[in-house]
């Protein structure tokens, strides 16, 4: 069996851990980053440094226009403010301002026809038999520190796989699914250090504040969740000590 | 009840007819038009045409990045040719090699975020009422004369809507389903074509052709399909009359 993983890399922690997890568990794992607009790039240059850590091959995408057409978020437009020093039982109260309309749904079918492309490329020019292929989307989607978003919950990724499989040409002619693996989906965030630490993941290249300032802001949702696990998890932020 | 309707737009037959369609049922409607890497940009100079003489606000989205991800197709890479002379039995025989990966599920998630943004700003700046408004993405995808694509089957878009609503806010947080309308899914070309008459649909600005000359090729799987269905509707196809 022929594992191939394309794993959504944002340069976070989150996405960090389940590339290392990926290559732990013997997939053969390409990267994709995609920048969609949001306000500024310094988790693109994560996960290029990530990616590069790991030996994983990654492409960038430039995905501005979906920042146009999303426009309706804190992350894509300077008319919306990223709210700071909130506790996490008011993160998870309402969905945020830093929801992006559908982001999830864009990476993750992005992701799935990179994948697919490889798959068809391995089926159509190189002969390899369907049946002997393995293929997921790997995503760092969280519902239990989620902060409310509601594209990380698992009955979402559920059907969304069914509109891979009944969308694609790998699916509905060759039988193999195009499924996602959320390995982290129901660890919380000090469970994701952990697991990270344990896999020797990159955590000192990666980035998840929400603003673009040359060191972490401290007080926007991400660097409070992020801090948070950390203390939990009784370990040092190996991006801060730096 | 507000009707909102974003319809994708890509200066074909199908679309063109699917927006004149919209605004017959009283829709409010904004087009999107996706340049996602195809080989030829002549399309868009279509939608962009039709979309004036319809009246329709349309935003063009740059999104050859998508090309690029989803290489391994006769629309998106030179190194496959496009198929011509293809009697119709044959097209719907297997899966072209004109597929784009996944390219209606990106297409449609596109077009939902650009709706659910236009919403979230209805509901959360001007105050209106959830429950009165009604929002669908048009698609002018054809089950019929198909040729063997598994992204314009009905079942695809059922499981699409489920996603929608699971993963925006705009479904999860306010109740407002995102619909997906495929008024022609059903149609034969030549009823497509009838159809788009009766309404008065710009079809004289349309563009079909798989190739990017200066005229249509009339040999693509495209061009074929167009000229039958306007000859069983008994119509002269305007777009080669100019």
């Amino acid at each position: 069996m022929s594992k191939h993983a394309l794993v959504l890399m944002s340069g976070g922690l989150d996405s960090t851990t389940v590339a290392a997890h990926a290559l732990r568990e013997g997939w053969e794992v390409r990267g994709l980053c995609i920048g969609y607009g949001q306000r500024h790039a310094r988790e693109i240059d994560s996960a290029k440094a990530v990616a590069a850590a790991l030996g994983v091959p990654l492409h960038v995408a430039d995905a501005a226009f979906y920042g146009g057409l999303a426009a309706h978020s804190a992350l894509t437009s300077e008319a919306h403010a990223v709210p700071s020093g909130r506790a996490p039982e008011a993160m998870a109260e309402t969905i945020p301002v830093t929801y992006v309309p559908l982001r999830n749904t864009f990476f993750v079918t992005a992701a799935a026809a990179a994948l697919e492309s490889w798959m068809l490329a391995r089926i159509e020019e190189e002969g390899i038999e369907p049946a002997s292929l393995h293929a997921a989307v790997f995503v760092g989607a969280n519902a239990i520190d989620y902060s409310g978003y509601p594209d990380c919950r698992p009955e979402f990724y559920e059907a969304l796989e069914r509109v891979l499989r009944l969308g694609s040409k790998l699916g509905s002619a060759y039988g193999v699914g195009i499924g996602i693996e959320a390995p982290i989906i129901r660890m919380s965030k000090a469970e994701i250090v952990a697991h990270g630490v344990a896999l020797g993941a990159p955590l000192h290249l990666t980035w998840s504040c929400y603003a673009g300032g040359a060191v972490p802001c401290g007080t926007c949702d991400s660097c409070l969740l992020r801090a948070a696990g950390f203390a939990e998890a009784g370990v040092a932020d190996p991006a801060l000590a730096r």
